[in-house]
């Protein structure tokens, strides 16, 4: 059963290995007349790239976006959008050793238990190089929203190895390489990533997303609903483990009476709805918090089996990064920018 | 655009509203030969009625299960089996004043702003009675992989209103009317629900959904992870702001070598990752937990406006549960047992 | 798998059998604010009832449609819309001789084939009682195009029996029970139908269908376009053979010279296209034609094996159609609204 | 709306203009281990290529399959396949004098009223080229079908240019360059497309397509009959205006005993239902036809307008084939392949 593609208007398919010929992604649906070129495209993957940061892998791609269709003299066509990313520097001959050996944390037992067959070069298509095309494929989602909408999306850390953002000062998150609104706990952050990689450890942490200027009326009630999409999208991301909006997990503590946002002529008096309610957006700040794991590489020696079923010992020596924060975070926002986009076109088709 | 379908293989489309004629479900892509009868479905059904806790509203809805199509001779055929619940008990009467008011926390505003119209009795297609229907189709779920594996999926409550469970012993989750698994948490259950149904406001909570049995390979990589799929119908629960599978948030703070699971011929040593490694099942117990938000609707006075935009003063007078839990619980299951059946059906397809 | 919805925006899933306890529709998809009411739906389904002609069962079905969602106070609110038909008049046990014999030409053996199981009483699933849900949600996708457009689908039947229909008189097709363009041809029709019923026999023919005031620019290339979505919607009414879109087999005949329609500044000089261009309505008139085979069911004896295979003669002894046209005629125009409404819909989406 | 996806469970989505950089195709849903190479899908390409008959352009393209992901070692993975041919040899200079100019027959003038710009270039998307990514998707579902089952997928041209095959000895159609199981028919076919090439006039044809050892049971009822599908599939192909099963348009004609098909414990006496009936397969040949439009692009003077509207004469001028036979014989085969290749996956899911 097939379950590479995501969306119901504004629909794309990706493909690729991690250590194959490229990764890459048809987008089906998406409207014409938006201004459209690899720049565009390459501006956001760049976000992606490893290097930034203390947290980041060796591994150096270029990761240069080309557009194979759908686009005709700078603008988009109707016809299918198809953007590759070539695999330049794959270097499988680190992952030779774990051809037989299952990476704990990793998808290879997973895979090997449905597929029987797994193309286990760097993780194959279990790799977080997939992600590469959810971006560019993010980006143009974001190109009809700026064409279109006030939409503005934004993902940050406020949380990386246990160390906690105590603000929200959105303007900062570019003058640190961790994407964190408080540059405090950004230092503090560093630091803890110094002190595990030493180690051969990893971390994990929390990244917040923020869509605002998203108007009241998106999301398909009753399975479609917007948190639920939202939900999924994130889900789908390897890392990602927990997904909550609004008030989330807190608000299972709260009363009726503390949770339920008072609403007034001006708007909602408060957001622990998170700018959804009963799956439709309610013209207030979207904000959604996802929880992601450490990575599961790691030099440490850990505990596995191979293909056959005998214990062995693994020590994952590829060029890893420490966190999937922060190159997650524009992944993040890309899966936003998705799910609004094709909620957008889908609200569109409603208008009689 | 439509939202009411869920599912690829096992596909279902739930349609009705609170105080309409009834509510109901269209199973398309049920396997035949699968025994079926009214019976089964009440079974699931009798565990989402009202009633039985303090936390339950005093509306009492027969929901007798009817069967329109696709059984015969007590035998599913393989066409679509249409399930319908008519609504007997529904007073409407006490919504017309909120005909014209929002109720904050409801969907009330934002069907408006989608539709520009809405059913505003009980809630209309946002009530949670749609509920009816999903666990309608997840007693038909239930009754394939039954047949077919030894999953088996239990939903419980491991925290109401604050309090929360310090065992897991399913085996006592149906002694006490929370489906708790800690019979002394349970009692302290009871006193928080009825201290606060005299104030007139509601609670939250978490559930914990655990399926055992699940075969290793079920789930669909990329964006059809089983995680993701999970989340999503979770999530698609109106009560729901989080969902989390294995150690969830709490991932987010461990290093890789506290998450990682590690592997041994006997099987994983610990379950951080929920049963679930890159979206597929690694036959290991799957946990999930959501959280579940405090029912909106509380007699206490709130501040709202009405459908002109005026200030107004709103108190939610209906028969209303204090808490959504224990009642969602089953929905919860239901829920899980849909993806699985699903991707069930769908790994068959795979093995050439 | 499942096959029993229709369309991508304006998404229609069918239930029920023959002698099951009814059939009916979820319509998912349908716009808010398009006026509807039972009688909407029951003037199309009067259409599509016995007793009009000669060529009809004796059956008599009031096929009175209930609405039992997604309409309030008079509009349709954006929810699904669920119409349901009960069935009445369901007299299984003439059929009670057919439960282990395959009528030929019938799907009995077939259903047998795929599902090792089958409803055998009139045919189950696969008799033409199905079409009565694809007529109801015909009426709603009409309702939506005729307050949104000024596209008006008409169904009429060219040729039956052998007799083809010399004019195109679309005036007179209301004053003959064969919905026939020319009075005289359905004079002949009407002598033919009687000589074949006496030897208790069958007849099909040839309905064409036309969409006048379709505007240009509708079906979505590759894969769904507006022509392969009719052939798929018209072959996948059971007694639908074959289909042909504006000069179709006779165009294989011709030369591009011939074929090819001139473009003017007023409009096309000729219609061999039928209307569309690529899979995209060029807003010429839209023709469809449709070969109907005859009606499996007749008294004469044949020649068949029961369901041990061994050898059998039949003689089909319900209550019958002698033609599926005209009462076809109607379940055609459905389907044509059915995948205009998708589109037109699918249109409003790409407007950025 | 998106448009470019086909299939439920083997599913493929194309992308690609005819004077772009590529056409390729993504295929979600292949299962894994089956058998895949670069030779497979060439030596299935092979036979689109232009070049071998009278009746072909002379536009030259390797058209060189490259599997950029989803097969490993020679295997696939479950993972999805890209396929991509680069266009090469696209000269677009021919097509300037075009860019302005609504070729007659051709989609040029409904993409323009569509989405308001188009890919003028050698008709963008709306070129035959994009069947080549069909072709590439074929020979994958062809690579599975041969792998499980005894499927045979053979079309060949009953009538080219008013020209009928009196003979079906498919032994020849690899001995003409036409596909013609008739050889003194491919005779008289190749004489006659000399004569039309010299006017600068085109022809169209026939083609009638086979599928031998198709196992009773595939299909899915209602609206995803294997038919229907057919008639989709095959209809979705630029030139086809057409599509008839077994009898097609000639049982319109018959009376039910003589159309419908004996059983007898040896199997059908005869095939009129084209090996179909309610949508499933019987077990029996699956038959097919197909009417083919003459290419409207011929040299001859035509009437047409610019794109303000303005009357004009157009010659088309560019390389093209007289006939979309043979080369669309494969096309029609690779259809077939994705129909059957699909539906075989879902019986699989079904058998509970």
């Amino acid at each position: 059963m097939s379950g590479n593609t995501f969306g119901k208007l504004f629909k794309i398919t990706t493909w690729g290995e991690s250590h194959g010929k490229g990764v890459g992604v048809v987008i089906d649906g998406c409207p014409p007349h938006i201004p459209l070129d690899e720049s565009v495209i390459q501006a956001m993957l760049d976000r992606r790239r490893p290097g930034g940061s203390a947290a980041s892998t060796s591994r150096k791609e270029p990761d240069r976006a080309m557009i194979m269709s759908g686009v005709f003299e700078g603008m988009t066509t109707g016809t299918p959008i198809m953007i590759m990313v070539k695999n330049k520097d794959a270097d499988s001959s680190a992952y030779k050793p774990y051809a037989d050996l299952y990476r704990p944390g990793h998808g290879d037992i997973t895979y090997q238990a449905k597929y029987n067959i797994r193309d286990w070069r760097g993780g194959g298509r279990s790799s977080a190089r997939e992600t590469v095309a959810r971006v560019a494929a993010g980006a143009v989602a974001k190109a009809i929203l700026e064409k279109e909408t006030k939409i503005q999306v934004t993902a940050y850390t406020i949380e990386l190895g246990g160390i906690r953002a105590k603000k929200r000062e959105l303007a900062v998150i570019d003058q640190n390489p961790y994407y964190c609104p408080d540059l405090e706990a950004a230092l503090e952050i560093e630091n803890r990533i110094k002190t595990v990689r030493e180690k051969g450890d990893s971390l994990g942490g929390i990244v917040e997303i923020a869509a605002k200027g998203v108007p009241a009326g998106l999301g398909d009630p009753v399975f479609d609903k917007l948190d639920a999409d939202f939900a999924r999208a994130l889900m789908s991301i390897g890392a990602v483990k927990g997904v909550e909006i609004g008030a989330g997990f807190k608000a299972s503590r709260l009363t009726g009476s503390e949770n339920n946002d008072p609403i007034t002529p001006e708007g909602f008096e408060t957001n622990n709805s998170g700018g959804i309610l009963a799956g439709i957006s309610n013209g207030d700040d979207i904000i959604i918090r996802v929880a992601v794991k450490p990575i599961p590489s790691i030099t440490m020696d850990q505990k596995t089996v191979d293909i056959a079923n005998n214990p062995a010992t693994i020590s994952t020596r590829g060029r890893h990064d420490i966190s999937a924060i922060p190159r997650i975070n524009v992944v993040c926002e890309s899966m936003v920018y998705l799910v609004l986009a094709d909620r957008f076109l889908g609200q569109k088709a409603l208008s009689c």
